[in-house]
């Protein structure tokens, strides 16, 4: 592989020619040799610093920067937020807790490019330089946790919301579908008082509902930048009106509601937003498990199991069991579901831990964040195209269990006390007999004060 | 032991004559041997159903309930809420995951006492029944997650949210307080450039400040009821308007804001409020965890530690040290910090196994969260009274400490760049003595020209 | 209330004359007030003390503790091991992270018991003195975690280990019950081959049996204890052979293999021993959950469930469904389940942030070991006789379901192939016929054929 | 891009020519669009199904399979074992919750290649089928679980027990270099008495000898092997002594002491062996925490920290700070242990929600293992390379600290009572003075007996 020497405080040091990173990133790539390529950090994060070099270059021009090494910043940058330079960026999440060397990974690959498109020699850090030009005004302090921020802030906007929203959707239109189909309610797993299965779905669509509801929420203190406090959240080697000049800038080109954080030492030394955000990804969590644990329930069977729900066959179901077919949406997004708990905690652990003026866990923070946002954004829009639109109600079915139910008795209560209709569902159940037989035997009430008092039909809402 | 006999539709069992619990309560008591009277259901959430029952009462008097009936439930439920009756429910939070029997336990407690108002025989469930009359138009299933909301918001308010405003104010008159003493910033517990202790402890206040904010974020699902709902969320057995109703009630008896879920199914079925809730106070953890930790390594000392601060002493600190002083208010918050994390991961696995129309997982996740409340609330009193309003600046030390520091250095970059910064910051640590002097000696700048520039109280902020 | 008062080097204060506990106690009770009495230290831990104590005394007299003080320590200690002092001991958990207080609680209440024993003034120290006497040869640092390991050692063998052994053993009873009933298997919650009911219940069997083997592989650990390492885990102020000499007695009283922890510095500055035993209840927890979810779906119904068991009905299950029985001992066991997992993260959080020399989330974490403990042999014996015991298997309804089922088909795979026998199950599906029609009509196989290789009672093992 | 058309049960797909897989990963690759390439199921996993199928031939041309076929078969899993046909499997994570797709891409990719060799059409399924040929006596529900033990026991094997035990070996040899160097101890962060750098690190040591440990306690379980079980534990469709004979195949090739499960039912359906894992990753993610964050805190400085160590310089601490030396190996190895505190809970809640015959968590649950197990391994081994093996004992900074200590006055304790030793400290505290000065002020001692009673060297273990 051919190489070229690049320098940086701690001496030269040989990298490959053909990528753009520098001593830095060559010297963390011997250091850290953690995991393998599957755990580089999130390129996500890599295009949203792209965003923010861009977006300190522009301001840094306002305030003195060279406007031919600021136009060249951006133009390097450009590319790099389009992901042309994706594959310059080898560092893993396991490195300096600050990020700093996937900052300096950034500076080195943006100072080089930049000076490969001035004509310069790339290595030679002129006359664009990774610290003094590209990382001006900035710290790898301040820097990365803006990456953090702009970074989950995009993903939730453009997949998790979106996701969200979509088996949202699915699941209002199911409701709607589904409304009329009476049967029999569930509760401790036992049969229970009847609702419709529109209203079942319904309990489903509210909790999406408020799934946005919480990520938006979180969203305020997610679009609060680090960005202008520099080594330790004073602002040190920034201007007056740096930060909000730099988060103005990133709001126009990303089109989210970014701020200078009101604190900056607060912003660097924790990341309470991230904890907040993976906290709201943790109840939605818990809201798919429950839909998806209702659905592949009352999808159970084909035979065997409560058979109220047909779910869509995407692919055979067993290597063994021929003809099988299994609710395997609802087992990937239950998945997800666990995993999203569990990078709640290593995110909470994490956040949990700084110290003085820096929290050092950000590139596991952010990583955990980023996944969890994205996989409950695409195992939404999964579940929903290939599980939730193609579900059928097996109406035959629902009516069959409905009316062999015990706990209409309910609808007795008001008429014959609590305790009567306990001993009618009771010698029912014993006898194996319907409600009504049990109730003639017992002597409680006509057969026509039955047929007047228990109706399915009318047990679905307060009179 | 003197008893009495009480009957539910299992049959007669014996009951303590002193106690006005009936037969489901002793009947649960012989079921759930687990855990002991540590492990009984928490307080605010009994007194919760008082007010929760007293509502139901009063607003089903306006549909039918016998006026006398409906006072003496009242009366009762005063006393109820007042905590006189404590002693009589003595069941553990390990039982139905409905709550069903702490529920049963309420309407047997009412109900007797209720009876022995109106001079009947208690136990005889006349003319007070604790189905018919003081569960009227509700089931367990939607009472118990209302007392869970009550009691939560209660807490939340009366105890969370004023512990927090403590713990915030006494952390911001410190910041006041700190403003104009410049020290030594540190970041990856390393020396790092100067800011003042009021910004440092300013980073605290934000983080006490957002915790309020993150609170408040969280309760307006928190003030939705599921009362209504009854059995599966349909609201049979009960009229329109009565949830409306009894929310209401709630409202005006309590000052707080609650209203009536709009969907009940997802009130019944699924506890996603609590996950959210639970969630917030998992941030606080996090927060104090971090702030706890700061202010015991700066308090470290008194003679080998970092010695800035001086932590109020509070009782002698070791059994065989004399004269030993701990940081033992930090060391009880961070437990409890801990405990809270842990408390958020056992509600989230409650809160993600709900099915079909009920969570079964209600009073486990109930009482975590109402513990995961008071212990922060309380902690944060005791922290604040006992340890932050009595730290003192050790000025010194401070002092000291920042004018013996390297990175001052970093005000040299916009000067000679970084790369010359870095020569001399390596050196002066290498050789064991000042920037200045390491600096005269790489003749990259004059003495005259590194007191103009290295001036610590001119790196507070941008220029 | 009538006080006395009481000196420590703080200086004096009241105290109630009616306790024996001193000046230490008392400071702590106005210095952390969270959580109330329900927050106390557990009893266990308490007693586990005393026996610590008196082995130390006995030990100490050996190396020169006067032995008219040592001989009414041990007296003192004795009723302390008994639980007649309980109620002097009101320290919550939320206390000096090392259990200082609490040591000094036990030194405390010892030493006055033992002044009042020898007919000394309480209060006075003499001739017995808290700290030289009680606490000779110890620090809170090395008697908090013995007392804890002790605690924890205990509760495992006459709690946990004889729950977990119960269930056990219930279960493999009821394996064998069933070892005839040829049943639908299921995967991913869909008809599947069959099994006997035997089987099933097997797997729960190797879980339990496993889970003993677990918490037997976390004990030797548990054995070791940190007495002798006094303040740092040098073992300053003790003896050679002492700290061997007090784990012998300990050894001894108790009947449990204590051994001197090999290493002290870890004793005291890391609790890993009760990481690991927590991780051991933590798979347990896992275990449980299984089980009886398991059980719980398998008995659902009574009429629209999978209702291949009836589990025994031991209390009314609902306050508005007259009738109702519900699963309730799956749901206690499943929220300790979840109340388990949720310690396990607390005492995770806890066991990672020790420093330097010490660990001080010492209360927090042996107090939700002892609770998960004790939750989980509790859960296990309640579950054991209130449900698993007494479930029955309804043959009829479990031989319908098996003969429904189209999964049978697999037996054909070696014959005909897995294409084939794909055909003809998603045939039967969709048209509802049975296999036997569906092969026949495809004409893959003859009647005989399918008689011949389809035959459950063959589908349940290796040829 | 060239395609071919490839058949399931469910019909024709077209699949990319120049893959080996079919028309069921196709379709996966179709329906479980979440996450993208960084989501892929990890190599270790398909090699270690390459293992098994391998295995699985070798034992079925014993029972009647064609020994072409066989012979292939075994062929082309040496191909995949190698690692030769690593991007054939394109599969993600978030898939059927069995795995069976990943199963049946294995099945795919053996079966095409087997047929190329055999110089067959590649689709067409013959010679080699994947069902009938390469999953014979097979079930996704058996294999699947069978790859997770080989992957995670060779893992554990290769990656983590030998980083394990290079850090183990490594802070032993600076436990014996420290061996001499007395220092100042810590508790509670603050000043305690003295002990040796030596002491001090051999905590660390024995640690991690427990850490090796408590894998090797957890491993027995990992041993077993689910093969034979097939679709539900029964192994229908297999024979007497398949299962025993092919964990003996892949106990000889893996060189690791594989056993069949005794309870097959337990294998499907539960994974507690790697909860159990897992849990002791847990336990090692404590320590691990705990020693990186004891070497930061005593390498902080340089100048304004602790002091005591001096941590190897690896590169550029700071983008902004010149000259700043970060502890990055303690931040990457303390993120890591985050980290796999959290893949522990997600692996908990997957390992607790299986259901009757099978849990359908496992793909999650493994590549979380693997993960832990990887990360930790590596991060020891950077841990050691990087930092441990280059610290460095400050020595006189050590020795400066310790003879300002106050702490040393507990050696008063026996000559003087502590209760006068706590005076002595009290007072030289207040008055900035040494011990000394302040015992002979408070004439509690000579100096002659003050400077035979207070040696730190003496303080150093039991007498």
């Amino acid at each position: 592989m051919a190489t070229r020497s690049e320098t940086d405080s701690f001496g030269p040091i040989d990298v490959p020619a053909e990528k753009y990173y520098g001593a830095q990133t060559a010297r963390s790539l011997m250091n850290f040799k953690i995991g393998g390529p599957s755990e580089q950090m999130p390129i996500p994060l890599i295009r949203a610093f792209g965003h923010l070099k861009q977006a300190c270059a522009i301001v840094n021009m306002k305030y003195g920067l060279d406007k031919t090494v600021g136009d060249t910043i951006v133009k390097a940058t450009d590319e790099l937020i389009k992901g042309d330079l994706d594959e310059h960026f080898p560092l893993v999440i396991w490195q300096t807790g600050s990020g700093t060397q996937s900052n300096m990974n950034v500076n080195e690959v943006i100072s080089n490019r930049a000076i490969e498109i001035l004509g310069g020699e790339i290595g030679s850090k002129k006359p664009v330089h990774p610290n003094d030009h590209v990382n001006k005004g900035q710290s790898s302090n301040d820097t990365f946790p803006t990456a953090m921020h702009i970074a989950v802030a995009q993903e939730v906007n453009t997949c998790l919301l979106p996701g969200l929203k979509i088996l949202h959707g699915a699941l209002k239109e199911k409701a709607d579908e589904f409304a009329d189909i009476i049967k029999i309610g569930r509760t401790h797993t036992q049969d229970a008082t009847p609702l419709t299965l529109g209203q079942e779905f319904s309990g489903y669509v509210t909790q999406m509902e408020y799934a946005i509801e919480r990520v938006n929420a979180a969203l305020p203190r997610v679009y609060q930048l680090a960005i202008g406090g520099t080594a330790v959240g004073t602002g040190l080697n920034t201007y007056k009106g740096y930060s909000e000049d730099v988060a103005a800038v990133l709001s126009e080109k990303t089109k989210l509601p970014f701020l200078s954080a009101p604190n900056k030492f607060e912003a660097l030394a924790a990341h309470d937003a991230m904890v907040e955000l993976s906290g709201a990804l943790n109840v939605i969590a818990c809201s798919l498990m429950k839909i998806a644990n209702d659905i592949r329930f009352l999808g159970s069977g084909p035979r065997c199991g409560l058979g109220e729900l047909s779910l869509p066959e995407n692919e055979p179901g067993s290597s063994i069991m021929p003809g099988k077919v299994n609710p395997t949406q609802c087992e990937a997004i239950t998945m997800v579901a666990a995993q999203v708990m569990g990078n709640h905690v290593a995110v909470t652990v994490g956040g949990s831990n700084g110290h003085f003026e820096l929290n050092v866990f950000k590139p596991m923070m952010v990583a955990n964040v980023l996944r969890s946002t994205r996989l409950i954004g695409d195992a939404c829009v999964s579940f929903t195209r290939n599980c939730v639109e193609g579900i059928v109600a097996n109406r035959e079915t629902i009516n069959t269990l409905l009316n062999e139910s015990l706990m209409l008795v309910t609808a007795l209560n008001p008429h014959i006390g609590y305790d009567n209709a306990a001993k009618i569902a009771k010698k029912a159940h014993k006898d194996g007999t319907t409600l009504l037989q049990s109730a003639l035997e017992l002597e409680l009430l006509t057969e026509e004060q039955f047929k007047e008092w228990v109706k399915p039909e009318e047990m679905l809402g307060p009179k």
